[in-house]
């Protein structure tokens, strides 16, 4: 039973043809190439394909895709999405509670999103799926004593296109480097450091799901994300107001 | 402490200039890069990507090398080459034996091959490292009942640059499909069959090491190696001779 897969065979056509040109260009030799295979090897045997994808590669299919279109400009997806996060209901005033735990360490603060169409009309009932790391700096479900759903949640617009969230502030984090991605790190100089950010993820009717992540003004890591996954238009200032933290950023949903 | 690596710099900023043009080109969307992703990580874990590398990149890291060179093409070193072969010494005649199995199931052969510089010398003592599967198609080491080093070895050319081997006709066989690779085999409409063939690695003092396979007049598969190893240079022909079955080829190494 054949299952060809005309695109696969396009894309793949396509791949080599660059391939072929990288290697006239970069000169590779044949030791280099076992070199590159043996480290390939105990890459994906670790299963850091996809955190070494996640960082190294998937800026660049994002920015191939979208520099220069209207909407809001996409981020990394990353390694840490999870499928299956539960509804948030659980309210502090008008703003959901991301975290399950009542005693969650770290800063807590207050996020105000509205998410409207490249057309100007507010987006209702946007489905809003949200995650981050917690003040440890681990996400949920991946090397971390949290519950597996912890700072994970989903939820809807209102019908003016608002949410408003009650989490923490999130932590600039280290990815792993006690394998194969941290070799790479050491034979190309590089920290391994990311910003503090936010994941998001909007899908509604008639609109091109956006997946996104929302940064903070002045942190230390903002130029030199190892991810490469900070834009301009997704910046947020966390502001002292009565007493509280809070942030908000506006999100652009691209018509399909 | 610092392990910076210019050459790996170099070459991977190549890479992504490259892979930005294939993303340009090849209009992938976020989605298609998850499955790819996914795709990959299965791959991965499982073993195969030194599998797939070689299947299917090997062939065109050699010919960005080597192509237009003068000597005899390079070909795949494969991924069932493994270190440590014995030197063999028990003959047959002239020939030295490269089955440790005295009843080996398999068609009798004897190759004999002649090892010269490109500036026309013969390559005396030049160590010749040859491998080859068994009548089951089987690599020893590699999912086989046969001693780790059966059909493996390393021996060393006479005076004339020559050498003789008996051994056994090896055969067509298929690489893996039961994992990821298989998969992709099937997206692209592929048989997963190589060619009936022998490996050869030859390392001499002043020459650079010469990797390459021997392929045979009249194999079905010749045309549609799925590695797409087979090179004009590298075929030989069995022939009847006083009742035995015998091959030769003469290759040509590069000085460095």
């Amino acid at each position: 039973m054949s299952q060809k897969n005309e695109r696969v065979v396009e894309v793949f056509g396509l791949f080599i043809k660059h391939i072929q040109e990288f290697l006239k260009e970069a000169k590779l030799n044949h030791e280099e190439y076992t070199n590159f295979v043996d480290w390939a090897d105990r890459l994906g045997r670790k299963g850091e394909l996809p955190l070494f994808a996640d960082v190294f590669l998937e800026t660049h299919v994002l920015r191939a895709m979208y520099t220069d279109k209207p909407g809001t400009q996409p981020s990394l997806l990353g390694p840490y999405f999870i499928e299956g996060s539960p509804e948030l209901t659980e309210k502090d005033g008008d703003a959901l509670i991301l975290t399950q735990r009542p005693d969650e360490a770290g800063e807590k603060m207050y996020f105000k999103g509205n998410v409207s169409s490249v057309n100007g009309q507010p987006i209702a009932n946007c489905r809003v799926e949200m995650w981050q790391n917690d003040a440890s700096g681990k996400y949920s479900a991946f090397d971390s004593d949290a519950p597996r759903y912890n700072f994970r949640g989903h939820f809807y617009t209102d019908e003016n296109g608002n949410f408003e969230v009650r989490h923490i502030v999130p932590l600039p984090y280290s990815i792993p480097t006690d394998g194969p991605t941290g070799e790479f790190l050491e034979y190309t100089d590089q920290h391994p450091m990311r910003p503090a950010h936010l994941h998001f993820m909007f899908e509604a009717d008639g609109h091109e799901t956006l997946i996104t992540q929302v940064f903070f003004e002045g942190d230390e890591w903002l130029e030199t994300d190892v991810a490469d996954g900070v834009r301009l238009d997704l910046m947020t200032k966390l502001e002292e107001n009565n007493g509280r933290k809070e942030a908000k950023l506006d999100f652009v949903m691209r018509e399909q």
